[in-house]
């Protein structure tokens, strides 16, 4: 069972972290040596706790486990939801000592962080993330936060967990449509940083869809070392790790015109990398065969090619508007230099964006 | 009028930043150096505004300056609340170079430093406090956060100014009771650590309470400086920070007895200090001439000799259960082992706890 199992570190000084990957390792595998003190808060959701909870108690003997469920869904992603959290801490006493654990996808991990990073001014925090999205993406980096009605992600805290714990089992319960989304954070990496791993995707991708575990443990794992090497090389957001949001601008304003949740994140950008790679090629960064060869690998792994029914381009252009990646209100992108090698950059040809944006609407 | 100008600096490494203090700096002192974008969000209250939000702006030439006005009072040191601070930032789009401005006392500077290290992950902010309370405790230390209906501060997060403004004519509104819960911070500074500034302030106390100018400055930067030594050596209260809460695990739970807001914290905490001496007594530490000199400066200061009229010494051991400075459930206090020498301990004996907490409860 243990064949199949990698780890890597996250390198951030006193703040480093390993992640553990492979089969079976949930109920099995004992991660009291990360909880230093001796109350443990599981947080999960309504779908995930009849799953998995009773597994991931295992992974903490001799501890005080309690946990808080949540209702499942990005629309929950919020403040009040978010205060149910502290509340179950609260009522049951756990002092700063106390490890808050989150088990299942992102909005589970990224509210669970959040919450970690603000009980008591902050205590320590396990990731044990259950879908392939959150396994490569949410779960390395430290990123933790809630949405605002007026955007996604505008409140938070950078706070990194002392372990994740990543187990492909868990993907067995996703739906197909769960697991394309995962894949559109994976096709990003080789998109950004690693033509190699684009073209053992290539190869790959019916086997990832498929689940098969050996294929999986080397996605995740190359797609998390990927990660891991631009954010141990910027934490804090200040410039490289930019590159880690090829697509997500636009991704974004398609998440927030189909409201929260509508759409799943992956889903947008993978629309939104198809998105970017038509402006590189429109702004003579990047070939038509490089372009066509993004769509493709874009498409086989099931991800949707337009933009939602009755999105507009000056719906796009009013959401990006807010994107927090946007410094003092000018629009900066994630563009393609070359295939496996991103580029942030500000200087974006507005007639050749809107040119983007109308292929991708259905209604101009 | 710069004659009585004092400066220091809060050691914290890359974090380390300047506290100003002097008389007439609001509305000439010239803050913008301070600021790296281009925007700034000042966030006051009701109270504050009409007196010095116009002063205040001043500060910022040259930027674009936005304001949030907030209701005054510890009752709104809630979510919904610190959500109004969140709807400026986003409607007047504030990107992540934002600076938030805290124009008010401990409520408005703790709301508004917890709103600066979640809005976008973290945003710069500067403090300009403007009670008696606030220039010599919460504007040192980074400390930010919001009440939870189980507790105060609960939530929050560890975050550092880029530098605080203190002008002591902004004291001239406060009412004497504000005046004299200030002074309890003060006097605790002369309590843990130092014994020549207790001795300074037991010839200096009436012409604090009259707030003379030279006196306050003198006053401020000695708090200033000692709170800013002991944050320097423990920035994350690892453990000498938390000598700091003399009189604080009582005075929480008056607090909490209370209903915010109805003691000032000051207030809670001058009764507090009271309790702590007449324990550190019974428990053999100070002597008795040591605790009568600690009664008599607070109640010099005019501060509240007693508990809340009905609070019984059940509702302190049930209140004191959660406050967030016992570890895993033990009591812990912080006593003092000499005058101008605190201890953290968690060898509370329970009877003499016991004899305390009926000494100063009304009725038993």
């Amino acid at each position: 069972m243990r064949d199949s199992l990698r780890e890597l570190t996250v390198e951030l000084g006193d703040r480093s972290y390993p992640i553990v990957i492979g089969q079976g390792l949930l109920g099995s595998y004992d991660l009291s040596p990360f909880v230093s003190g001796s109350q443990v808060m599981i947080v999960t959701n309504e779908t995930v706790a009849p799953l998995y909870l009773e597994s991931a108690r295992a992974c903490f003997p001799g501890k005080q486990v309690d946990t808080v469920v949540l209702p499942d869904g990005e629309k929950y992603k919020d403040w009040q939801t978010l205060n149910r959290i502290f509340d179950g801490l609260l009522e049951k006493r756990h002092s700063r000592k106390t490890t808050l654990v989150a088990l299942g996808g992102g909005v589970v991990g990224d509210m669970t962080g959040f919450a970690a990073a603000s009980y008591q001014r902050g205590v320590s925090f396990i990731q044990i993330p259950t879908t392939l999205l959150s396994q490569v993406d949410s779960s390395v980096g430290g990123k933790t936060g809630i949405n605002h009605p007026l955007g996604k992600n505008m409140i938070g805290a950078f706070h990194q967990p002392e372990v994740v714990l990543i187990d492909t089992d868990s993907l067995r319960s996703l739906s197909p449509r769960e697991v394309s989304a995962g894949l559109a954070e994976v096709i990003k990496y080789g998109l950004i940083r690693d033509t190699d791993f684009l073209a053992w995707l290539e190869k790959e991708i019916t086997s990832l869809i498929d689940l098969e575990t050996t294929a999986l443990v080397e996605a995740i794992y190359r797609s998390c070392a990927c990660k891991a090497d631009v954010v141990a090389k910027d934490e804090r957001e200040g410039g490289l790790r930019a590159i880690l949001n090829l697509g997500h601008t636009f991704g974004h304003a398609i998440e927030t015109f189909a409201g929260y949740g509508n759409w799943l994140h992956g889903e947008a950008v993978g629309t939104g990398m198809m998105m970017a790679a038509d402006l590189s090629l429109r702004q003579g960064m990047i070939t038509e065969e490089d372009r066509a060869r993004v769509v493709r690998i874009i498409e086989r792994a099931k991800l949707p090619a337009l933009a939602p029914t009755g999105m507009s381009p000056d719906d796009f252009l009013r959401l990006m508007a807010v994107d927090k990646k946007n410094v003092d209100g000018s629009l900066r992108l994630v563009l393609l230099r070359r295939l496996g090698d991103a580029v942030v950059t500000d200087a974006v040809d507005r007639r050749e964006l809107d040119a983007t944006l109308r292929g991708f609407c259905r209604e101009v």
